[in-house]
């Protein structure tokens, strides 16, 4: 039998974080409660990350509907599904090889889609030209990351892989970066700012970085995850200028574009800026962005599919990137198709268009309202304050712990944070997510979905109020 | 700009497959003729691997009739879609979180769906039992096969990890064994015995091994793919007491455990084997056995799911294979939805079960059909001999070429079965899979996907005949 010493070292040395420990308790407590123990709520809520549709929010008509009758042609007679749902399921079950979802597709994805994505970019970047050949579709944005990452991972000691690395971070980035064995290189997002990229900090933790490691890329999530934070234009041509510099990699995480708070902000992309900022940038910085089908209005998780799109990266390099997906042979061709659907909604005067939009609409504006309201109420509450969030699914709010509980969580050898969110689930029923400030034990930070429906989100704050409100009074030494 | 020279020495090293250069080439000469190039085909027809439905293949109606409801739910009070379908969508819906396939499942899978797998297989192997804690759901069975690899790959020179792979193998298997980075130990099948596992050459293949590597596993596909064998019961008994003698972890791919070739064959599984064989080896050997929703009559490549089910692994062990299916985050759910109707289709009197029968009952005659004329063609063939498929999708007959053929291929510097393929490919627009024999020069094969519609086989026979009676004539010097 295999014993655990026979384990690879690499596998075995992935970190089983704090959030791990305390997804098992809550699914633990969600057993009791089905078992008839009696607690003061009635169901978990889970808040620690983002997934909308076990949240409660509504798919997207259109949507489900093209994949139905992809799934299942003979719907293409069914009289009551619109017109433009079922011209559209026959546009992509063409572009299915043998004309049916059941057969893989190339390994970088439906060519007709990465197409249609090509025109999403080109149009969403005021003609910033975007290419098929560069929009690789894989499972998800994690993937997408995973085959950068392990596409430059090399070396060790010295002259091993870094990526400057944000603090704080998407909570699954530090273990994707253990696992491909490069060194992380945090810098600090400053958050009495909004949380936003310093560019003095950029240079010091560059800096500080070579002679440990090689730092070949940084990565940046914009709208920041779990921050909320939506860079300038001006810091945006800022982390250009200093990749380029640098010779850096520019990873840009854009997942959460299409969810911008308070619906008159703009999104704009890295790729714009940096075509925008003429020839010697254009041409020269490598630049990756990251999009995905889970983190939209769309929201279909499930389905696993996202794509990057990569510029000016050498094509015998890129050549690697086909390689690397070739292992997962194929990415779900749902998946692939809802993707289509995604960049290419229903348009003013297509029979689906009215409905399409009051749905997406409902979503941001709930998006939008539960992020205003929890932010004023987050920040209403003594030893707590939250920066508003510009866009992204998260809030992050900085819990400012009487020394009491500083104290007692010391003598426990658990971080007070961690603590917290561990007490707010038993006590209250509801699941955050463990800040991740890179061990800094001077701030203490809890992350907060808020792409969730609005009485969702009412239940989540009056069982926070109450159970804070509690804590910061049962230790009144709070500073 | 990243150079090729820091790219991952390890990403770089993956081999490109001739297999790989021959796929480019199809697509080249598909695109000359929607180009308008005038061709002796109207079209290339890839028999190379599997996937059935890009092959013209049906889909299994109750299949997608499912998925389309759980997908668009409004679809419950659709009046032409059966009653067993709608009951069946709506148990399939309930299982997910949120209600909704949008949402994300637990890395290893749906539970409800790992308790039918559980059921199945215990109904299989005729109550040996299964538990649904050792079933675990990836995207399909390569990535199963990758994660025991990785858990496993450790040391280096004479420590490093050794897998006994088989002699053919399936076309994937060598590439993914170098990505994980353990060594391939190979152990020859017996053509003669129509490719049966011969003991004393997994006895010799394990102590020439041992010096240079640490066995540690050994890897068996039955059916098998691509040598169309099916094990006795004897001959699995003997690699079981070999594997506990040895100390392997034994994983068998047994992905076409429901394409037998011939409708009076069964199906029994290793892990049936095994507990017969008593507690001496059913409560100690190692067992990994995978299955895939690619690979069954259903054939839904398109959806990317399969299982595998382990035994006997120290739980400490197996808690990593729950680690490396996080990185994942969760498998496509419509696919882990198919796998529950694979393993769970409807009974007799359910409004579903005569099409249902009559759909899967003719997929498996047609390959039962196609195997069996193929056969008979290929052994009337002068210089071709191949042994009789007993299950699985392939044929894997062997090229006994004139020797100036082969010279010609030695001038050319490419292995005469790769030379012969692309010629085919060139003259006849038929893709065949390039035989791998781990090097041994002396025998030149090339595998034969026969899951296909009988037109489609019918015409790939009759291309391949034109074409191999061309080549034997061109060169007399046939031995």
């Amino acid at each position: 039998m295999t014993s655990l010493q026979h384990v690879n070292p690499r596998v075995r040395g992935i970190r089983v974080s704090p959030q791990n420990v305390l997804q098992s308790l809550a699914e633990h407590i969600t057993q009791e409660i089905t078992q008839g123990a009696h607690k003061p709520f009635k169901e978990v809520i889970d808040v620690s990350s983002g997934d909308p549709h076990r949240a409660g929010m509504k798919p997207v008509s259109f949507v489900r509907q093209v994949l139905a009758v992809c799934l299942y042609p003979e719907l293409l007679k069914d009289q009551s599904l619109p017109l433009d749902v079922k011209l559209r399921a026959q546009r992509l079950l063409e572009a299915c090889d043998g004309g049916s979802v059941g057969s893989y597709s190339d390994s970088s994805g439906l060519l007709h889609v990465r197409q249609s994505i090509a025109e999403f970019i080109t149009k969403r970047d005021a003609g910033v030209p975007s290419y098929a050949k560069n929009v690789f579709i894989s499972s998800g944005s994690q993937k997408a990351l995973m085959i950068i990452v392990r596409l430059l991972a090399s070396g060790e000691g010295e002259t091993q892989t870094g990526v400057l690395t944000p603090m704080p971070c998407p909570h699954t980035l530090p273990t994707l970066l253990d696992e491909a064995e490069v060194a992380l290189v945090p810098y600090q997002l400053v958050e009495e700012r909004g949380w936003a990229v310093h560019l003095e900090e950029l240079h010091r933790a560059v800096t500080t970085a070579r002679g440990h490691c090689q730092p070949r890329a940084i990565y940046i999530s914009n709208p920041g995850n779990p921050t909320g934070h939506v860079q300038t234009r001006e810091s945006m041509e800022e982390v250009i200028r200093f990749a380029a510099a640098e010779g850096l990699l520019l990873f840009v995480d854009e997942v959460y574009q299409d969810s911008m708070i308070g619906l008159d902000r703009e999104f704009i992309s890295y790729k714009r800026v940096l075509f925008e900022m003429g020839k010697e940038y254009a041409e020269t910085v490598e630049l990756v962005s990251s999009h995905s089908l889970s983190c939209t209005s769309i929201a279909e998780c499930g389905q696993r599919a996202g794509y990057m799109e990569i510029v000016n990266m050498d094509p015998e390099v890129m050549h690697f990137v086909d390689t690397m997906l070739c292992t997962d042979v194929s990415t779900p061709i749902t998946g692939q198709l809802a993707l289509d659907l995604m960049v290419n909604p229903p348009k003013p005067g297509d029979p689906s268009y009215d409905t399409y939009t009051q749905e997406t609409l409902l979503t941001q504006t709930t998006l939008s309202q539960n992020a205003q309201r929890a932010v004023e109420l987050l920040n209403d509450l003594p030893g707590m304050s939250c920066q508003p969030a510009m866009g992204g699914i998260y809030l992050y709010p900085c819990l400012h712990l009487p020394s009491e509980f500083r104290q007692l969580a010391k003598m426990l050898e658990v971080e007070a944070h961690v603590l917290y969110c561990q007490k707010f689930l038993e006590e209250e029923g509801v699941l955050v997510g463990v800040g991740h400030d890179g061990g800094t034990a001077s701030s203490h930070h809890v992350r907060l979905c808020v792409h969730v429906p609005p009485d969702t989100m009412e239940e989540v704050l009056t069982r926070l109020r109450s159970f804070h409100l509690r804590l910061m009074d049962g230790h009144c030494n709070s500073d």
